[in-house]
C-alpha cells in the first residue's frame, strides 16, 4: 500500500501540551464556581482547547460522519437484519428520519453521510458522499476482508473528509456508522489487538438471541484462525479483519488529529476503529472523546485498552453516531464554560475562605 | 401547619400507568432501529409520554428553578465560602453569567431564580422571584432550623411556582439551588432519612478540607442529636434539619407531580428535597428524572432510598441545577426521538429476521 500519506499524519500528531492544559485549568479555576466543581466538563474544556491550539476555543460547526459499509461476513448469519438494511438506512438516513438525524438535530451538528462500502449502486443523491471502496469486504470467516490498496483507498477516505473538513473550519467532528454485520469484524479487531479470548468481546449486536450469538462467536474465531493477523501491525489486523467504514474512520481519526481537529468517537465499530489509530499512534487519543459505554460486550475492554474513561453509559447499542451525538452536546457545553462564564472579580463573588 | 393543601396535593399523585408505558414502549418499537437499542433514551421518552399523559409529547418550553437560601449553621465554619456568596450568586445568576446560566442557554432553558430565604435584601430585580420566608434558616446544630409555619411558607412557594409553571404549559421542569452551608443540612436530612451513619452522608461540599470535613460532621451530629426528628415523619426532618430552599424544592416536585409534570433533579441538595417529597408519596419518584451522581458522599446513598439510577456521572459538584441542565437536554433528546423518528414500514427499511 502506499503508506507514504499515512506516515506522514503520523508523525504530524503529536501528544497535547501540557502547559496548555495547566494554563487552561487555571483559566477555569477563575471562574464563579468551586475548583473542579465541573468534574469531567472541566477536564473537556481543558482538553478541548489544548488539543485545538486555539484561546478562543468554540464549537459551533460540528459534523457527524456517519461512514456506511456492507460486510462478506454478513452471509454467514451474524446479524439480526438483511444486508440489504445497510443502504434502507442510508436512504433514511438522507431522508432525515433515523435516530441520528434526530439527535444531530438536537445538538446543532450537521450528519454527512459517507458511502465507503455498501452493497449497493446508490443514484447521485444530496447529502450523499460517495467514496465506495467495493460493494463490501469479502468473508473474514475464509480470508482477508480487503486487499491492501483496498485498504489504504478506505484510510484515504477518513484522510479526504478530515482535511476537508479542517479547511472548511469544522471546529469538532464526531464519527458514526452502519453497515449490517460490522459488530463482527469491531469484535475480531477487539480479540486480536487487546488479545481478549472473542466471546468476551462479542455481543448480541442488533440483538440476536443465543444461539446466533455462539455461531457468531466460531464465526470470528474462524476468522482469526483463518486469517493470522500479526496483533503487532494495526494496518493487517484492519485489512484481514476490518471493514471499509472502520478502516475509513481509523483514517478519520488519523487525519483529524493531524489536523488538531477533536473528535468524538461513538460506540462499539467506531471505536474498534479508533482503537487501530490509536496503536499506530498512541497520541491520537488526545484528541478522542470517547462518547459512551456500549452496551455491546468488549466495548468497555476495548475502552481500557485505549486508556479512556467514556463520558455516558446510557445502554446505548445503535450505533450511527447517536452516542457520539450525545458526546458532542456536553463537549460543547464544556467549552461554553471556559468561554462564557463570569470570572470571581468580574462578578464581585467573594472567593474561599478556607 | 395548614396541612390541607400539600394533603390534597400529595392525594392528587398517582403512580404512572403502566399501560401507558407499554404503548409508548410500542411506538418507540416501531421505529427505524433495533428494539431496545436506544438503551436509557427509550426509558426516557417512555416515561415522559406516561407521566405527562399526553398522546403527542414534546418538550418545548423548559424551565429550570433555582431556589436560593442562607443557612444558620454556616455560624459552625461548614463552608469554603463565606455566607455572602449566597446572594453574590444570586446577582451574577440574574446577569447570566454562573455556570448555570451557560447551560441552560446551551440545552434552551430559562433560568429562574427564586429567593426563599437568602440573608440579603434584594431590590426588585429582572428575573428574580422574591418568595423570602425568612433571611436565612436558624442553626440546625442548636436548634430547629424553622417554625412549623416557616416550613408551610417555603413548601407554599414551591407549590405556588409548580402550578403557575403547569398554567404558563411548561412541558419539562427542573430543580437547582444556592445556599452557602446546604450540604449540611442536606447530609442531615440523608442520615436521619436513610438510617445512614453521618460520616457515609457528609463530603466535602464546596472543597472544605479534611480537618473542617470532620468539623462538619460533628455539627451534622450535634443537629441530629439536639433536634430529635422523627425519621417517620419527613416534614419533621424537614423542618428541623431542612433549609427553605430545601422545603421550597420539596414543595415544587410535589407540586409537580400533581400537576403531571415530570422534573429533572439535580444533584445532591435538590435530591434531599426531592427524597422528603417521595417519602410523603412515593408516587412521586415516577414524575422525576435524576440527573446526575454528585461527587458529594450521600447522593448514591440516597438515590438508592428513592429506588433511583441517575443518567449522568460527571464528577459534577456545583449545584445550581448544572447537572439537571445537562439531564433535561438527554430528556428532550428522548422525547424528540419518539416524536420525530421514521418507522420501518415509513422507511422501508425490512425488520429482523432473527
Amino acid at each position: 500500500m502506499k503508506t507514504s500519506r499515512l506516515k506522514k499524519l503520523l508523525a504530524d500528531i503529536v501528544s497535547i501540551d501540557p502547559h496548555r492544559l495547566q494554563c487552561a485549568q487555571r483559566q477555569l479555576d477563575d471562574l464563579t464556581k468551586p475548583p473542579g466543581s465541573l468534574g469531567r466538563l472541566e477536564e473537556l474544556a481543558a482538553r478541548f482547547v489544548a488539543a485545538s491550539g486555539k484561546s478562543h476555543p468554540r464549537v459551533e460547526k460540528k459534523v457527524i460522519y456517519t461512514f456506511a459499509g456492507d460486510h462478506g461476513v454478513s452471509s454467514e448469519g451474524v446479524s439480526a437484519y438483511p444486508k440489504a438494511v445497510t443502504s434502507q438506512m442510508v436512504y433514511n438516513f438522507l431522508r432525515g428520519g433515523a435516530a441520528i438525524n434526530v439527535l444531530a438535530r438536537h445538538v446543532g451538528a450537521e450528519v454527512r453521510v459517507v458511502d465507503v462500502g455498501v452493497d449497493h449502486l446508490f443514484e447521485a443523491l444530496p447529502g450523499l458522499i460517495q467514496k465506495k471502496v467495493a460493494l463490501g469486504t469479502k468473508n473474514i470467516a475464509v480470508g482477508p476482508a480487503m486487499s491492501s490498496s483496498e485498504l489504504s483507498k478506505a484510510l484515504e477516505v477518513g484522510f479526504d473528509l478530515a482535511e476537508e473538513g479542517a479547511r472548511e473550519g469544522i471546529d469538532l467532528f464526531a464519527t458514526g456508522e452502519m453497515g449490517i454485520g460490522n459488530t463482527t469484524p469491531s469484535s475480531a479487531i477487539a480479540a486480536v489487538v487487546t488479545g481478549a479470548p472473542v466471546r468476551l468481546v462479542t455481543g448480541k449486536g442488533t440483538g440476536i438471541d443465543e444461539e446466533t450469538l455462539q455461531k457468531k462467536i466460531r464465526v470470528i474465531e474462524r476468522a482469526i484462525e483463518a486469517n493470522q493477523a500479526d496483533p503487532n501491525d494495526p494496518l493487517d489486523v484492519l485489512e484481514k479483519l476490518g471493514g471499509f467504514e472502520i478502516a475509513a474512520i481509523s483514517g478519520f481519526v488519523i487525519g483529524a488529529a493531524a489536523k488538531r481537529i477533536p473528535v468524538v468517537i461513538d460506540g462499539f465499530i467506531s471505536t474498534a476503529g479508533a482503537l487501530i489509530a490509536c496503536e499506530l499512534n498512541n497520541a491520537v487519543k488526545d484528541y478522542l472523546f470517547f462518547a459512551h459505554c456500549s452496551v455491546e460486550a468488549g466495548h468497555r475492554i476495548m475502552l481500557r485498552k485505549i486508556g479512556v474513561t467514556p463520558l455516558l453509559d446510557l445502554g446505548l447499542r445503535l450505533g450511527e453516531g447517536t452516542g457520539a451525538a450525545l458526546g458532542l452536546g456536553l463537549v460543547e457545553a464544556a467549552v461554553k464554560i471556559l468561554a462564557e462564564m463570569a470570572t470571581f472579580s468580574g462578578a464581585g463573588v467573594s472567593g474561599r475562605e478556607r
